[in-house]
């Protein structure tokens, strides 16, 4: 739309952001197939509901992980299974609790008009370093909820290397692939988009704000 | 102590054991003497903290881990267990495969006198990533573990909080704990310790002799 002023694409970074597409959508393939052909396939109203969760968590770390995890506490009370004593349910649970503290502390410091230029940017750095956090954790959460299904389901073959052993492993495998390319990609300082003239100016305005100034130059 | 029902060892199996341990410790003593004699010793807060860097990485990553490899084969022989079905060994495996990649490649680039500055530099931001990203990984690999060793002994009661399942559990939040902890350190720029003037001119040097100068201004 706005080519002309576009600036140039740093070299490689297309390539990886299409390498973590593409291991993004192969990870979902993945866990449809697994829990289509070897779990029963999903239902939220039935034994099937524990499926529902890995798929949301998998599908959505951001708007589906509520429902993954109404899925997982209606299942167990369902199933009559006690919550919360895995060490994968503390681990998501950990992982849920610190999304929630991230989103909470991230309307207060950058939505609400309250802060001050110089606390925004203090916190941004902590803000991002979370958010890779929460990113590692929920990848960590996935592949011990892998290993919790499979010796909960499979244990006394998982050994034979049976094919949905195999194939959940290979999900593994995907999710680790997965989070080291997005990971890299989110932590080269060359490939940081610069601000925009906008951001620039908004932030100025902020900090005008906070200093007691309109951002007008007086006329408001 | 259950010597009596230990299988036979494989003939030779002793000797090389016992020679990987003496390699062992001989790299552990080499890496020390040439830390030791040559790169000044070893200091937490001088100079020479650069050089617990590859003492902790090999004590650590090489000599223990190599054991702990060793260690789960020959348990998994003795008991008839399957090796590498799991995404536990997966996963281990990777992080063990990807740091011999990394010390190969690190070999090869800052000790080797054949790479040119410029290299270096390029490469040195991936080894950065990779070495956090395998600390990470082998974090991982330690939840995965303990998942896996619950629910290989205590599957049936693990969900009524008995007291090992607890202090696993704890196990696993305290890794992941300190896994935030020392990859915030790891990634805070403010933290970063500044080179050093010796290092700068190190560099300097490394700078002439791949520019085909002499480092001592043309004397040698």
């Amino acid at each position: 739309m706005d080519g002309a002023a576009a600036p140039a694409r740093p070299a490689g970074l297309c390539a990886f952001v299409a390498v973590s597409q593409a291991l993004g959508l192969a990870l979902l393939l993945t866990t449809g197939a697994w829990l289509g052909r070897y779990r029963g396939g999903l239902g939220w109203q039935s034994a099937l509901q524990l499926n529902v969760h890995p798929l949301c968590m998998v599908l959505g770390l951001v708007f589906l992980q509520g429902d993954g995890i109404i899925a997982v506490f209606e299942s167990h009370r369902a199933k009559g299974i006690p919550n919360m004593y895995s060490l994968h349910s503390w681990c998501g649970m950990a992982t849920f609790v610190l999304y929630l503290l991230q989103w909470l502390l991230g309307c207060g410091f950058f939505l609400l008009p309250g802060a001050s230029f110089s606390l925004r940017g203090r916190y941004k750095p902590q803000h991002i370093f979370i958010g890779i956090a929460l990113f590692a954790l929920s990848i960590t959460s996935c592949l011990l909820g892998i290993t919790e299904m499979l010796l909960f389901n499979i244990r006394d073959s998982y050994s034979r290397f049976v094919p949905e052993g195999v194939l959940a492993n290979t999900l593994g495998v995907l999710l680790v692939a997965f989070g080291l390319v997005v990971g890299y990609v989110l932590t080269r300082d060359e490939w940081k988009r610069p601000p925009l003239a906008e951001e620039l100016a908004l932030s100025m305005d902020f900090k005008t704000l906070t200093e007691g100034e309109s951002p007008g130059g007086g006329s408001q």
